[in-house]
This record gives structure tokens, sequence and C-alpha cells, in this order.
């Protein structure tokens, strides 16, 4: 069986421990396999790709089981949040979701941009603010040109957000961001297959109720 | 004479003590004056548009004096951490300028995107979080749906990054979304003509030289 993960800009594939991504804009991989496909979607349109080239493939999305009282919560962060009994879930991607997690309850959850759209987002204010986003910027002294004023606000914005979360909880990154993320928390582990996990979990579950 | 700040999506004005702005896209009210109109500018197309019509508008941008190691400091900002001797200078327009001044020294800076920028920001990740931002968003709860979820991170985000330079420090609030950043901070004040008095101090010394 092959897990897929549809986001906004990859799939996120599964298979036995092995992950990989592929962009949304390709022919995906698995096409000509046969094997099994189970997937979770957030993007209607890369969901539509996905099916075109497997139309056998399966949504297990309204088969996610989560106590929350959130209206909206995209499939990938539903999955992610059941792995986790206690702690923040942060999905560091194209955007970066935030999820808090006590006694297997979510507690609810928010949404910063990821770190491209941080770079797009100051291009569209103006040419002068185009400038790439450098992540390894000093968050500890003043920037002295505009480069590293951008990146330092974008950085040091999220992690002082991200803080303000985790305190002396246990954080689980994942996503495309989420390892450099994960280095400036020491209670904090970087697991990409996070949202598999979630998945997994309710395959199980499915193949239960059918026995 | 008239004070003029060129941005990127407004003229600011200013005539003895009375400010207001004019979105560039429009032919400026002072076009049919001829008034002294002195300007300063970030945006070099914004700025063209000002000469076509006000040909003899002059640039007092080279006049700003600042005592700084920051390269490319936008003169906007020039001119607002002139008018302060210490004190955190906040500037939220189309982006969230921050400088930080001590003794009257520029110790140095950083940008945020504005509030319609990470609107903007939002949309372009995903139409699911087309959303308008909420600046009166409850921080001390967390959100339970999507609209709530990308308001809170972007006013969160902003206002712990603006804490965490301010800190015992006097905060100067201008630009648009200054009134209302503002609140957040009992030791601010909001002052939307702070870029003028350092556009008005430069004139003045422009004056005493020429005499």
């Amino acid at each position: 069986m092959i897990l897929c993960d549809v986001g906004n800009s990859f799939f996120h594939f599964y298979k036995e421990g092995r992950i990989w991504k592929e962009p949304v804009k390709k022919r995906p991989s698995i096409s000509d396999t046969i094997e099994q496909l189970v997937y979770i979607s957030v993007n209607e349109k890369s969901e539509k790709k996905l099916k075109f080239y497997r139309p056998d493939a399966i949504n297990i999305g309204r088969f996610l089981e989560l106590d929350t009282l959130y209206k909206g919560l995209g499939a990938d962060r539903y999955a992610a949040c059941m792995a986790i009994e206690d702690g923040v879930i942060i999905d560091a991607g194209s955007a970066i979701t935030v999820d808090i997690m006590q006694k297997s309850i979510h507690l609810g959850g928010y949404i910063l941009p990821g770190l491209n759209a941080y770079q797009k987002c100051f291009t569209s204010i103006s040419k002068v603010l185009d400038r790439d986003i450098n992540p390894n910027i000093n968050l500890s002294s003043l920037p002295q040109e505009t480069g590293d004023a951008v990146s330092f606000g974008t950085i040091k914005s999220i992690i002082l957000t991200l803080e303000s979360s985790i305190k002396n909880k246990k954080a689980y990154f994942t996503g495309g961001d989420g390892k450099f993320f994960s280095k400036f928390f020491h209670n904090a582990v970087y697991d990409e297959t996070l949202v598999f996990k979630g998945m997994i979990k309710t395959v199980q579950k499915i193949n239960k109720g059918a026995q």
C-alpha cells in the first residue's frame, strides 16, 4: 500500500517507512503502478490530478477521527494531530500550521505563512523588498541592510510565535522547513512521517472495522 | 509649503499640521497648485507620477541626516528616525518597518509584511486561506476555525515581535495601521506626523544653510 498526502505544492508519498515528494505539476510516479493507493488532500486541484492518473485511489479523509471543535481543519493537520497525544504539532510547508494537543484532545491551532510565502509577500509590497529569506540570519543583532531586515522579521516573528505556544511542551515538527525550525527548540523532534502516522492509524481502524 | 511622503500605495501629504493621503494611482490633488512642494520617496514609480504633475517638486531625500550603519534605509524610515532620540519607531503601512534609536543613533531595524500583505500572502498559498484578517481577533484563546487561525497567526506574530523590540522602551507608531498596533503597548504613542517631523527638521536645516 502507498499513502499519499496531497498538498498545495507537492504530493507526499509514503511506502513501508520510505517517504518522498513530487511536485503536483508533474505526472506522479505512481501513475503506472497498481499498488493500492490511499490518500488525504487539502487541495482539490491537486487531488483531481492524482485521481486522473489513479482513479482507483481512495480518499480516507472522512475516516480520520480527532476530538476537536475546530471547523475546517485540513486533512493533513487532522492526520498529524492523530499521531500525537500531548504537545505542539508544527507543519512547516507552504503555510506553517500550529496545533495543540492535550490528552488526545485538539485544543485549537493557527496558521502562519510559510517561508516561501513570506518572500513572495515582500516582493508583492515593493521590488526593493524582493530579497531571498536567509534562514540563518543572526537573530541576536539588529539588521543593518534590507535583505537582513526582511529575513530577520520573517524568522524572528515565526520563532517568537512558536515559542509562545511551545513553552515547556513537547514540539513535533514536520513539513519541508520543519527540520530547520525544530533546531531552535531543545524540546523538539522532527518527524517527517507525522501525517502518515495518522493515516496508518486510520487505515488500521478501517481494516479492523471491515473484519 | 506642502510636504509629501511618497509611498508604495499612497502619497502622504502634510500642510501646516494637517495631513492627508491619496492613492498613487490617482492624479494628486496638488497637481494644480503652485505652492512649494518638497518630498521624499521610497517608490520610483510613484515618484515619477508626482513629478509628472509637479515637475518643480523637490526631493529632499539627500539632505536627510541620521547616524546609522544601515545600508538602504528607506527615506521615510530615515525621516521618522530623525524625529526621535530614544525609542522604537514602528511604521505600519504596506510593510511594517521597525527601527531602534538610542541617543540619536540608529541601531538598526527590520521589516515585517503589512496587514494587507499578510492577507494576500495567505490567499496566494491556497484559496482555502483567502480570509480577511480580523485585527480584533482574541489572542488569548486558541482559534477554532480557519479565518480566526490566519488572523491569530498574523496579529500574534506581529505583536510578539514588536514586544521583543519594545520591552521597556518608548514606542512611536505611525502609518495606516499604526494606531491599531499602538493600542497593544502601554508605553506607546501614535504620531501620524512622525515622517513629516523629520522632513521639517531637514527643511529647516537646508534653509538655515542657505541663509
